[in-house]
């Protein structure tokens, strides 16, 4: 089951030559979607080759380098004859600007393209195996993160614990592990708890867009497998972070360890750090767990909380 | 006294891995132009360093692949403090569709950015060496095509002639040349016919947007130096060219060779040409002139018509 981030767009409010505006593709299995969409997102899937199955676009706030790139993206979709609906899930407030956006020039598309507001606490999207939350973050403009979370797997099915009981090789054992008591030809009941390990939680991937350092960043982070967060400067430049509703590098690194994260990715990389970010990798050092800078194309699976 | 262009974006309606959406970087001398802003012009700008001191953007229609490069640059320009007024012209009747483009996320900006329509024969921009004029397309919805016109160049200054009657080198030359007889220390008018050749016609870039082959084309490009042309799908193609409003590469070149073009660019290359071009090349091999097939980050610096 793949849990899987493309990156592809990492750089601050303005692109360089190696780094477009923001957006993250995730897949998951045969979901896909993005987050944020800056100017030339269509392009860097096709570099990339994330694939055009997108259901769904969350988009963190309306600054420019985080929505520009929705007008030809919905577009080209059209070209491409796409018939499946689309959902834009903006903060709220921030609808007839999104609308506006993608349709005052160009004009109607084929398929159905829903801008939807949400707010920070909502589930946005619920899915049968995961779902989508929006959390508040502190940009000076409407704005919301978002967390995908992954429902419980079943426990661990024991297979030799079951045999030993003389449970029989073959449907029972998918019973048992989805739940279901089974009854033996002797008669015996074997119930699932005697066979099935308790539930695993499932993966939790977190993505701030532009954000200050905030509480609600770390509760909704808490145990996240992957912390994308917003590390737009490195840590000397603290005060022109404050000043633009930014974080340095070691302030996105302090959160990911309040919420006990697994993972840290850094984004968001200003212009001035263009030729070399080693000054934002360098930032996060205080973080235990894995942290890098996140580059255009740069692909991450996010793991299972139980694997090693 | 340069007249460059260089090729930004140079795909049909949906860009490719190797060619961004169109547009038209012009620089003459110290005045720069787009023709055309499609999505990620700005970051192709960075990539062919083509500079950013941008004074107008001319818009040939409005389909999307043609403007939705125009809110990343122009709020872009605003993050670098630019002070210096945009204007953006557009054909008559797409003004409101283009602020709202602009301007519907993301704000305002920091410096005049004027959105201003205009009409085929229209001269759009008188500068004192040269003038833009917008000519008829025929695209199926709201289009100009754009034609760079420098004003004719002094003729040649005969120095030989002018030291055999006298002359003495020196400001006198200059008042000659620019057209004012001089009287000699012996009481000798000299007159700038004598020494002043015929004025030489000064340079021709001719720009369609998306078109099928028209008269009013032919008639804007007479003569010109450089043609740019849609040339969006080869000659086998030419039902499709004319369903969709657009040209084949051989109808391009017949339109060239009718106006006496000298030179030919064929763009606005559809995908299905992504992997070889071939075929739109070999589809002007009708032109007599130069034709090529353009390409992003292509640069043509465009001759005088009296050079050889």
């Amino acid at each position: 089951m793949t849990l899987s981030v493309t990156f592809l767009g990492t750089s601050g409010a303005v692109p360089t030559t190696e780094r477009n505006p923001s957006s993250v593709f995730v897949r998951r299995n045969g979901d896909a979607f993005l987050f944020d969409a800056g100017e030339a997102t269509q392009r860097q899937m096709m570099r990339f080759n994330t694939g055009f199955d997108v259901s769904d676009v969350f988009v963190t706030h309306g600054h420019g380098d985080h929505v520009f790139g929705l007008p030809g993206l919905v577009h080209t979709w059209d070209f491409n004859d796409r018939t499946d609906p689309l959902t834009i899930h903006v903060p709220r407030g921030l609808g007839a600007g999104v609308e506006d956006l993608v349709f005052s020039v160009g004009g109607d598309v084929g398929y159905p393209v829903r801008v939807s507001e949400v707010s920070a606490g909502e589930t946005v999207l619920d899915f049968p195996e995961f779902e989508v939350r929006a959390f508040t973050t502190d940009h000076r403009t409407a704005s919301v993160g978002y967390a995908l979370v992954e429902d419980d797997r079943k426990g661990r099915f024991d297979r030799d614990r079951a045999e030993e009981l003389g449970v029989p090789v073959g449907p029972k054992f998918s019973k048992l592990h989805d739940g279901q008591p089974v009854e033996l030809d002797d008669g015996t009941v074997v119930r699932p708890e005697q066979v099935v390990g308790d539930p695993r939680p499932g993966r939790k991937l977190v993505y701030t867009g532009d954000t200050r350092p905030h509480d609600a960043v770390v509760s909704a982070a808490e145990d996240a497998d992957l912390l994308i967060h917003d590390a737009t400067f490195a840590n000397d430049a603290s005060e022109r972070a404050a000043e633009t509703g930014h974080s340095t590098a070691g302030e996105a690194a302090d959160v990911a360890s309040r919420a006990g994260a697994r993972a840290l990715a850094l984004t968001h990389v200003s212009s001035r750090y263009a030729g070399d970010a080693r000054e934002i990798s360098e930032g996060a050092s205080g973080f235990g767990g894995d942290a890098f800078v996140a580059h255009d194309g740069l692909e991450y699976e996010v793991p299972f909380p139980d694997d090693e």
